[in-house]
Formats: structure tokens, C-alpha cells, sequence
């Protein structure tokens, strides 16, 4: 027994008591006759107190402590003259009768305080060191809740968490695999899924009608900022379940997950919104509708003015941003800037201000005072307010005026992240033309369901009728971000041979990759759906962040590199031969 | 909403209601006037009937429907004429007024019964029909219920649970690595986790004093029979623990464990047993102590009276066992044959018949009556039992002696798996010395602290010294199968490199190998420890099974292989050209 108690447990009702803690020094400062020492560990920090009239080897010791040695202290609880409201023991110190040393530390190359002075480098290479730091240590204790809680919920209500296996069939469609080399199986490779996908849907076929897992994915790609090459997800399954039945069970977790660890509680079902009307008012199909600030089609209203620029337009579209009818020329300079960035796209940004003094615009020019109003008024505009008006391409520039729309709610502080927004997006198209391969890529997987009504247009051999096949499918957004995807999967082995087919499969190389799970259909599907939620980004989002790399213990950088552990690495030309392979890499 | 109960769910409080279920065609029989369908799902079956005079359009549905149809029926609960008192349902039936096919199905190639006519081969390739039978789904129940019940009680005392990463850094020590060929570090190889050791002991250096996780570990073994490539272990570590510590808190996960997933209390602490006695009294390092019948050392007691077989042995052994004095000498003879086979390796079975006519032996010529008793006596044997004895090298006899031991323990039923003893075994030795490579090797892995004790003989570099090192270390052992293990680890980065130099390796190896985690104990390394279950192994001994296969989902056979998916399997050529790999195997 090291210890009796840990550093962020005693109070006021343990003063006299002797007691022993152990953790690491965090600060030691000399003041007067006393030597102060912060002992922290997970729990909290404990002041430890030594006087110059204590003994010379106490005093030795304790003089002798550096940042971060481990030590274990011995005293009684003492009341402190002064006390700290800020610490949760700030009501007590501990007067040091005895000092081990249990492990020195040689200086840590960064602080470990809430704000650390160290770059983001050298923290991931000393990880281990800056998962000592608070807000660390809160997110690694955040994921830990709300992994117990999802799985506290979806046990009460008969899920069973069933592992699915992680060495398995290479089936290249969407992302790549990692691949394995098989020893044993001389030239063959298993890969590491990418998602439980099609495992699920067999346990679905073997009756096991609710089923999760939280588990990791791999997927090789290129790493964009914020991705990580192995993640976590929340992965559901339900048998005999039609879209309503799926949404209910999974709002009710997330309520409950909102109520137990947030302490948010949701009485009103989540909204929902279809991806056409998530288009139209947002720019992106995972809204952001903390604020709203909506996206109005306004072309119709605005062409045959004699302005080229809108009568050229495919789409011009509007936004109202409440109360900033007072930005300077020089702001809205900064803006039409920031629009035409080629991240965002746009030629240029028409404005009208509706001040307390009258309506300005940037085409009056071309329209009459009455019509910008109009046109304000269309964009649900009042006094006070900025419009702001992008015009060109569609999807283009609806995806524009979405971004847009976020960057003004950010500037406004709409984006308050200790506000919660959830929401339901339905009736995603099912299919993706991609004109490089002239060929459809299924917008969701292959497995996921046309809608019912759509099926006439599903075995439909033009290409504008599959381009408008709706697929049962819905994705959870929270706060902009998505969270979760799912839908309701084929069941019928027919259609599920139609949709290969549609994704330009021959039979051949459907069953190739493909025929274990078309197979398995045939001996009783029942109907089932599901779906898979981030759970990294779950994390992340309910401890108010947008980066997840803190949530994960220990992250990957951009180019899928552990610093700490400098992996991957290279390996034995005997492991190689082992595994019959050769590498190819040019030499260095 | 495709059913508003399960087929497990109705009973007589429910006769009158109109209900809908969902499920599989288990059988359809005829009976006169009247059809039966019992219809299965995951919680149970229900009887489905259906009279001539109901509908034509409803007989004709019934008559269509063959095995593993999946079907929506919708009728009227009533009670049963003849009740079935071991069906759960079976005091009701569902009279039926409509049913729809939801997905028909090709026959089975093997019945889905609790004894399946199927055969090993063609049920591991269609798992997912397998996995629809009784005791699979059973198994797979049990083992959610325990990793919840893990995760609940690990949980309620302060344990975090925490990810770790498995693309990680190939060190090879112990078993091989699967490797994983990075795209974007050509040349270079992530491994998949042996165990998460070295991450749990930087989460300990981090401060996270009590952690877990449920997770896979792959080891890229040469399958023996009950081994898989991918396994999963309930993982545990805390710091500022000592081996006491440890033992009592996973002590009480277990018995919580025991207790409410298998009723079963134990409140007496588990017994405890050095590795020295187990391999003295069991022959083995996990004893089966759900029966006596140990074995005895009777060396000295036997040499000397002129039998040269007992007095040019190393050493001499025997077990009693109990109420087998009147084996037959075909019996006897067959015995021998047993233990002369090459897996248990002995000469020749000396034996003592102690029958209620008198005392009878093998070895009569070479000792008198009253010695022959005496040494039925060191045996522990009484009147009624058979001794049996075992003589040559002693590790070897010690270990064919246990395995005899555990032989008359299965034919005298003392084996029942209905019954559960626990045990831990401790003080293991530290080292093993390997004669073909000429160096020692950890017994348990290369973290693990030598007994506080033994520090002066870890730190000399005689062979003879190094030998008798003992390590802090212990496994948890239940019914003869070691179901976890476990150490102090070594947290002073000097002891630790002192490790490395013990098992031949050098700074450089080291270094490259470790370097992360010797550096990382520079830091402030608490004192820590922990231990690891097998799952798959734990959940098979709950469910009182030898065999891990039906409780994992979806197993690999003993090639590695999964047959359902046919994994692994060959990758394109384009595959291995981005990885930078060459397949160097034979061309089929």
C-alpha cells in the first residue's frame, strides 16, 4: 500500500488524520520558514508542507525535489491558514512527517500546466508527458464516461456487443485497405476493415437482431488535418426495424448520453431535415443550426434587372447576418476576400446593409430602393442587418454561401460550443456519378437501401433515373459535424445483385469480393438496418472541442506517424522473407 | 414496426391480445385439421397454427414455407390445449390471421438445432448460420454479459478504460508481429499489438493509475489447436501498487464476475500457490485443484532397495487415486501404453493396488508388504485406491506424473465444469535459460521486476544465479486453465536496462527497441503493475467449455484462415505497388 488516500480526496473532515499519498511534485517554492510542495496526481493536487524546525533530513529531502519526482508523503492533515477556494483540498495541506522518493525525473523537456509552453511536436513525441496535463487527462476521462454510458444504455435495451474480427478480406470499394502479409498463407493478405460493415449484416442473417460494438476502423488514406488512420467507432445493427424504429433507439442514446455525462437534457424529439432541404438552407448536408442565418434562393427574384452578373447565375442565394448592417467598407473588402479564396470559390460578394438611416446595397445601380428591400426581405432580413449575396455555379455556390454563413456565425459568436444542436439529415441520393471512371459510386456502401418509392427508377437503365434514386439512409449531425451514418440496408439478395450491378460490377467480381455476404442473404435476411457513429468526434464535441487528436490516448500525426513510438519503421529482411514479401521502396 | 413482441415474450397474461412477431421458420408440421410453425428468434420459439378453416389465401402462405424463412405473422394469442412445460412460451400459441414472407430462404445445409447435422468444416463456413444455433447463441451472450460486467465493476472502483493504439512499432521479443506495409512511409511497417503492454505502462508513467481495456491482441503464432491469431484480453494496470494490491482488487472483479453472471459466491479469499509447489504436487504451473489426488516426491523413500529403475531415476512420483484398487490388468496394461505415448513421455507405471484383500504391486519382488504400504502412504492413499508411479528425469516426470493426474482426474468425473476453482500462482522464475541460442528469455515478458528479494542475484552474472531469480509476478488460474497473468513491473529505468542486458541484448538493440520507454521512464515511473485476462478463454470456462471457438463470432480455423470470408486471400498487383511490397511467394 502506497498510499492511504489519493491527492484530490481529503477535506476539512480529515484534518489530524495521518495519512500517506503518492504522486508527482508539481511545485515546490520556499517561502520564509516553510517549504511548500503541490503533489499531484490523477484526482487532483494536495499541498505538502515542511517547516525549517522539521527535522534536516526531512528538509534535505524535500529541498532535493525536483519537477515531477515521484514521491510518497507522509503527514497529518492540518488546516490550512489560508485558504484556496480554487482547489477542491484548498480547505487543507498535509504536514509532512516523512518523504520517499519512489523515482526521480530528469526535467520535462515542456511544462505540464493546463497551458502547456511546449509545441505540438515535442508533445506528441514526449505524449506520455502531456497526458499529464489537465485538459488531457479530462478528455481521455470524458471518452472513458461515454463509452460506459453508450454502453450502459444500449445494454439496458438488448443490444449485445458481439467482436467482430480484425484480420479479414481485402475488399477494395471507397477508401484503401491496410493489408496484412500472411504468413502462414504464402503470397495472401488479410486486410483490416475498414468497418464492421458487412459483419454486422451477417450477425443481422445469424439473428442477432441488435448488435454494437464500439470498435476501431482503419482506413488508408490520405490524411487530411484531423484524421486519423485508425479510429473508433459506435457500430449498430437492428433486425426487423424500419427507419423510425432505428432513429427513436439512437436518439434515445444520445439523450441519454447528453443527460449523464453533459447533465442536457432533450425533451423534444431532434429535428430533421432532408440533404435536398440541408442543401438549399445550409450549403452542406451536416448543418450547423446552433444559429440560424438560413440560405435563400433569391435568382428568380433577381434576374431580368439588367445585372449580367446575376443574370449569368446558375443560382444566386442570400443570407441575412443579424446586426451588422455597420461593417465598414474596409470589413466587407476583408469578406469579398475571403470569398473569393479558392478554398471557397466565389467571383465576388454583393452586399445590401439595411442601417437605422435606409437600405444601402452594392447594385443599386441596377435595382431600385424597393427592390432591395425586396430582396432583403427575402433573405429574412430586418434593420439592423447585413445581406450578403453570392451568385454563380449551384452546388458551387451554395457550398460557398454555406461557408460563409459559418464564418459569419462564428464571428458573431453563434458558435458557441457549449451549445448543443443536434440533428437528423434523411434522404440522401444513393448513388454518385463520377465522371473520371463514367461510372456510380455508392454515395453511403453498396449495402445500403434505395427507397421503397424509388424502386422503379432503381432497375431504370438511365442514368438521370439512378441519379435520383433517394437512399433510406441518415446521418446524425451535431453542432455542423457529422457524427453518426447509417441506413437501412438491402435484405433481398436480388437487389442487392442490382445494386453491384449499378456500380458497374460484373457478377464475377461481385462475387469475388463480395460473395460470402450475397450467399449468406440467401438463407433468410431478415429486414435490418443500422448505423456507425465517430466516436473520436463524439468525444471530442461533447468536451466542447473540434479537434479530436486530444480524445485519442495516443494519436497519429498528418503523415500517419506515431512520433513517440517513430513508427511505422523499417523491419528484418528475415521478418520479410518470413512473410514472403520483398520491399520495393527506392533505397535511401 | 415489423413485430410488437419477441418470440421469447408471451405467456398466458397474454391470451386474447392481438400481437405481431417476426422471425425464422424453425419446422412446420401438419397435424389434421391443423398447421404448426414454431417460429424462432433470438429470445425463444413460439407455436404459430393455423386451422383448414381459415383462409385459403393464409393456408396456402403456411404451406409455402419452408426452413429459415423469415416471416412477419400476425395473429391472436390463445391458450394452449397441451401445454409444453420446457418451452418458455409454451403455454400460449398464436393463432394466426395473416403472414408475410419477408425473405424466403435456400435449405440449410446443415439443421440449425442445438446438436447440428453438420459437420465442423461446413458450419465454419457458413458461421452465420452456425451462429443462429442455441449454444453458439448462448455463448455469445454469455460473453457480452461479461465483458459488461468487467467494464461495470472495473469502472465502479475508478478504472479508466483507454484506447491504444494497433498500428504500432514492430519489436520483436516473444512472438512474432503481424505486420501492417505503410503507403505513406515507403519501405517502413506499422505491427499489430502483441498486448498493449508498453502502452499501459506509459499511461501508468502518464499518471492514469488504474487502467483497462477490453481489446484484440494478434500474435502471428504457429497454431496449436484452441489458439487464434487475433484474441482478446480484459488488459489492467495500476501504479502505486504492490502485488497484494493487485491480487485483492482482481480477486474482486472476478467474484464479481462469478457472481452475478454465474450466481456462483465466493467468499472465502482464492487460494494462493507458489509455482514451486504447483510444479511439485500438479507437475504443471496450473493446477486443476478441483481435486486432490496430489502428487508426491517418494525419490528417497523407494531408492536403495535394489530396483534399478526407481534407483538410477532423478526422480520418483506418485498419486493415489481414489477407489481405482480394482482396475483390471487390462486396465493397468492400458494405462501404461497412455503414459508411454510420446506426449507424456514416461518409461514404464509402477503400480499399488490397495484392495480391501490386501496390498498388491508391480514392484512386489523388489518391496516388502509393510514398505509397499508405506509407500501407499506417502501417496496418500487409503484402502480402495490404486497408486500410481512415475519415475526418470525429473521435469519431465513431474509434468507426464500431473498430466496423469488430470487423465484420472476426467475418468473419475472429478472434472466438472460445472464447478469452478480459482487459484493464483505466484513466484515465478524470472528467467529461462535457452540452450539453442545460448541466452536467457523472460518467463513472462521483459518488464516484469524481479522479487525485491532476489535483486542481488539478478545483478550477477553467474548463469547459476540468474536462474533462481524469482519474478514479482503471478497468474490467475482457473480449473487447470491459466486464464490471466501478470507482474510488478520493473519502473527504474537501471533495473530495466539491466533486463535487457540479462537477455543478451544490446544498448543499441535495446534502444532501438525500447528506447521510447526506457526514455519515458526517466519521467517519474511510478511503481506500477498489472495483469491481463484471456477473454475468448474466460468466457469458454464460464460457459463451461474447453474450447474458445464458439465464443468468439467469427473464428479462424487452425491455418489462420477464415473460411466463410476465404480470408486471406491475393491482392492486386497495384495494391502492392503503392505499399512497396513484393510478393515474394512461390507462383501456384
Amino acid at each position: 500500500m502506497y498510499r492511504t488516500h489519493t491527492c484530490g480526496e481529503l477535506r476539512m473532515e480529515h484534518v489530524g488524520k495521518q495519512v500517506t499519498l503518492a504522486g508527482w511534485v508539481q511545485r515546490v517554492r520556499k517561502m520564509g520558514s516553510l517549504t511548500f510542495v503541490d503533489l499531484r496526481d490523477r484526482y487532483g493536487i494536495t499541498q505538502l508542507v515542511a517547516s525549517d524546525q522539521d527535522s534536516k533530513e526531512l528538509n534535505d529531502i524535500v529541498a532535493s525535489l525536483g519537477r515531477e519526482y515521484v514521491i510518497q508523503a507522509k503527514g497529518v492533515v492540518e488546516e490550512r491558514s489560508s485558504k484556496n477556494a480554487k482547489m477542491d483540498t484548498g480547505d487543507i495541506e498535509l504536514r509532512l512527517m516523512q518523504v520517499n522518493i519512489l523515482n526521480k525525473s530528469v526535467t520535462p523537456p515542456f511544462t505540464i500546466e493546463d497551458n502547456s509552453d511546449g509545441g505540438e511536436d515535442i508533445r506528441a513525441q514526449y505524449r506520455y508527458l502531456d497526458l499529464r496535463r489537465n485538459p488531457l487527462r479530462k478528455a481521455i476521462e470524458l471518452r472513458h464516461k461515454m463509452g460506459i454510458e453508450a454502453r450502459k444504455y444500449l445494454s439496458s435495451i438488448g443490444f449485445l456487443e458481439i467482436e467482430t474480427p480484425f484480420l479479414i478480406k481485402s475488399t477494395p470499394e471507397g477508401a484503401r485497405d491496410f493489408v496484412v502479409p500472411s504468413r502462414m498463407n504464402p503470397g495472401q493478405f488479410y486486410a483490416l476493415p475498414q468497418s464492421p460493415q458487412t459483419f454486422k449484416q451477417l450477425l443481422m442473417v445469424a439473428g442477432y437482431d441488435k448488435y454494437f460494438q464500439i470498435v476501431r476502423c482503419f482506413r488508408d488514406e490520405d490524411l487530411r488535418a484531423d484524421r486519423q488512420p485508425e479510429f473508433t467507432q459506435i457500430d449498430c445493427e437492428m433486425s426487423f426495424v424500419e427507419r423510425e424504429d432505428i432513429l427513436q433507439t439512437f436518439e434515445g442514446m444520445i439523450k441519454h448520453m447528453f443527460k449523464t455525462i453533459l447533465g442536457k437534457e432533450f425533451n423534444e424529439p431532434f429535428l430533421r431535415m432532408s440533404y435536398a432541404d440541408a442543401m438549399e438552407y445550409y450549403g452542406c448536408d451536416k448543418p450547423d443550426i446552433r444559429f440560424g442565418m438560413k440560405m435563400h434562393t433569391i435568382t428568380s427574384l433577381v434576374q431580368g434587372a439588367g445585372f449580367s452578373v446575376f443574370d449569368n447565375a446558375q443560382y444566386v442565394g442570400a443570407i441575412a447576418a443579424p446586426g451588422c448592417a455597420d461593417y465598414s467598407r474596409k470589413q466587407l473588402d476583408a469578406l469579398t476576400e475571403w470569398v473569393k479564396r479558392p478554398q471557397i470559390g466565389a467571383a465576388g460578394l454583393v452586399y445590401i446593409k439595411w442601417g437605422a438611416d435606409g437600405i444601402k446595397s452594392s447594385v443599386d445601380k441596377f435595382f431600385s430602393p424597393e427592390k432591395v428591400k425586396e430582396i432583403a426581405l427575402a433573405a429574412e432580413a430586418k434593420e439592423g442587418d447585413l445581406v450578403l449575396i453570392l451568385c454563380g455555379a449551384k452546388k458551387k455556390m451554395q457550398a460557398a454561401l454555406g461557408a460563409l454563413r459559418l464564418e459569419m456565425g462564428a464571428r458573431l459568436g453563434y458558435r458557441d460550443n457549449s451549445v448543443y444542436a443536434p440533428l437528423w439529415v434523411t434522404d440522401f441520393p444513393l448513388l454518385e456519378w463520377d465522371d473520371q471512371t463514367s461510372r456510380f459510386y455508392a454515395m453511403h456502401h453498396p449495402f445500403t437501401a434505395p427507397k421503397p418509392e424509388d424502386m422503379d427508377k432503381f432497375y431504370s437503365n438511365k442514368k438521370e433515373d439512378l441519379e435520383l434514386v433517394n437512399a433510406n439512409a441518415y446521418d446524425f449531425v451535431l453542432n455542423g459535424t457529422e457524427v453518426g451514418g447509417g441506413s437501412i440496408r438491402i435484405h433481398d439478395s436480388n437487389v442487392q445483385e442490382r445494386m453491384f450491378e449499378v456500380l458497374g460490377m460484373t457478377k464475377e467480381q461481385a462475387e469475388s469480393r463480395f460473395g460470402f455476404i450475397i450467399n449468406a442473404f440467401k438463407f433468410g435476411a431478415p429486414p435490418h438496418g443500422g448505423l456507425a457513429f465517430g466516436f473520436d468526434r463524439f468525444c471530442a464535441l461533447f468536451g466542447g472541442q473540434e479537434t479530436i487528436r486530444d480524445y485519442i490516448a495516443f494519436p497519429k500525426n498528418n503523415q500517419g506517424r506515431d512520433v513517440m513510438l517513430d513508427a511505422p519503421s523499417g523491419i528484418d529482411d528475415v521478418q520479410m522473407d518470413e512473410l514472403f514479401i520483398k520491399s520495393t521502396a527506392p533505397v535511401k
